[in-house]
């Protein structure tokens, strides 16, 4: 172990941890894709991890898909990794929220969606199960976020504004989205369905209109996940927002953000925004697979070239709220925003 | 509304959505310690908020114990204020752990904990349900942060040692307590079950006894909640693990803590140690009452004169990890460490 350790390290930037992890999630599910969700670690890491593992025969790929310690990884980790158990509870899959109020919404929010426009990488797109845009409305709701409150969802391929529509519990719902088949979805359902929803076109990469600067109690956003991107998107958010009380939602990988980063992405909120995190939950939000995923990673190892099988990109969804002290911005955002060395599309884009 | 804030500004920094919180508190429960919970605002600041809407008429005390909104309340906060609806799942209670694993461990560890010493002020103490403690370790356990590995916990009254003893999953437990009851009940009791739990009596004030330093995988405490004292927990916590990977766990309460300190919190754990905080759950944990709650706090409201008839008083967890570029200090605490403005014996010790 020390070895194999003292070789990735000169590879890359890891912790005997992160090699525990990863060793941990290939022992809890065969399935590849699945274990990188389980491992926690970013998408890139978990790659060149795994080739070297492979190189060295501790771990192979069974049709080319399932990933299995071969004897020689079995003994090499024999001190003690042991499968991750989540202890997950069943009736909610561990996200604690009660759906049963919400079956009707649940039902009406997937029928409304059909036709949507499907994910473009252009964008980052890639949008939250029919269930996950559901919880995270009623997350919020238990937070006093949604009823009555005037809403603000920047950047909408999850169409949270439809469902936020569907509830009938906002007093407004605004969605600034620079992805002009989405605006057109969202405003043709809106009013078929008769919901008040307002939707601009507008890249969050330029500063919020004017008419727009405090006026909301809640921000909803799927951020990109450089640091320079979600500084962007949260500085759009708060913008918005009335002031202290209010509330902010994001979510947030570990795919695209190792830990690190996480930290960092706290220290510029905590820091530069001065605002408090109230709340973060593990995974809380699933996505489902797009169709782009295979033309945009790195695919130097067999399970790499399938499609997955399972939803396997998760988010762990972040609110935060504004506190006396905290700090407003609303300049425009220089230089790339979607791409970093954790992102899933970097090693594709340093190629071209 | 609008008289009614300016005139709380006066006496109060509060916020908008801080008096809007408490009367959503007080729609959604008549039990004013629960009230307390639900606001999720500081005791002291809902005990002044309370008193002046009590003289202005807004809202009653129905026998001394119950809160209600007078006619006058109801028409104010007709514009929408409405109650709180958490949607938690009612298996788990919105913990989002299944528990049916751990029943045998519930059971005897609540047979094992029979006989513990009652909490003391001096040392700000206060213990959790045995629930709470169980499912504590489940969720840390989920993390990997508990099978295999050497765990220590800084101030046991939760007695949280035993329960990892009897659950005999960690490789190692110590425990570092002021309080002599304390080190005795659970020396005697894991000799009597045969636990290899290692107890010393430590004011952790005082830097980590140096075989200590660096030892651990993972570290659990509930500190105390000024700044000050929290700091010194986490800095032992930290001084404590042995690296990049390595995790704590704590609990923060709102009751004693805004949520402006809770920033300043999260400040000093980016800024300062450097971690990440990888999950906070709203509420996570509940604690058993404590008999010397009247002595210790203003009663200058009728309810406060009376017992809690419901376990109203709650924390959330946090789990931090150390990522790279993080700090470690072992250096002494400094100055009053159990009491600031937001705690609940403050205006009690202002007085003596």
């Amino acid at each position: 172990m020390r070895d194999l350790l003292t070789d990735l390290k000169k590879r890359m930037d890891i912790s005997e941890r992160d090699l525990e992890r990863l060793i941990s999630a290939f022992l809890s599910t065969s399935d590849f894709w699945e274990a990188i969700a389980v491992s926690r670690l970013p998408f890139n890491m978990v790659v060149e991890i795994s080739k070297h593992l492979y190189e060295r025969g501790i771990i192979f790929f069974e049709d080319e898909e399932q990933v299995v310690l071969t004897d020689k990884g079995k003994r090499l980790f024999d001190y003690g990794v042991t499968p991750l158990k989540g202890h997950l509870c069943p009736s909610c899959e561990g996200k604690g929220i009660d759906l049963r109020d919400w079956k009707e919404l649940l039902k009406v929010y997937e029928e409304t969606k059909e036709g949507r426009p499907e994910p473009l990488l252009e964008y980052d797109q890639g949008y939250l199960t029919a269930k996950s845009v559901i919880e995270r409305i009623a997350f919020a709701d238990g937070k006093g976020d949604i009823r009555g409150r005037k809403v603000i969802v920047l950047g909408d391929d999850d169409l949270l504004s439809i469902a936020l529509g569907l509830s009938g519990l906002p007093e407004g719902i605004t969605v600034l989205e620079v992805d002009e088949r989405l605006v057109e979805f969202i405003e043709r359902t809106g009013k078929k369905r008769g919901l008040k929803i307002e939707v601009r076109k507008h890249d969050l990469r330029y500063p919020l209109p004017n008419d727009l600067l405090g006026e909301f109690d809640t921000f909803f956003t799927d951020p990109v996940e450089t640091l320079e991107g979600l500084g962007v998107f949260i500085a759009r958010g708060i913008a918005s927002l009335k002031g202290v009380g209010s509330a902010g939602y994001f979510g947030l990988t570990t795919a695209e953000a190792s830990f690190r980063k996480w930290r960092d992405i706290e220290k510029m909120l905590v820091d530069k925004f001065g605002v408090v995190i109230t709340d973060i939950l593990s995974d809380f939000s699933i996505y489902e697979n797009w169709d782009y995923l295979l033309e945009s990673i790195r695919r130097d190892l067999p399970p790499l070239n399938r499609k997955p099988n399972v939803l396997w990109y998760k988010s762990s969804l972040f609110r935060i709220e504004l506190v006396e002290g905290y700090r407003s911005f609303n300049e425009e955002g220089k230089g790339e925003i979607y791409i970093d060395q954790e992102s899933m599309a970097w090693i594709r884009r340093e190629k071209n």
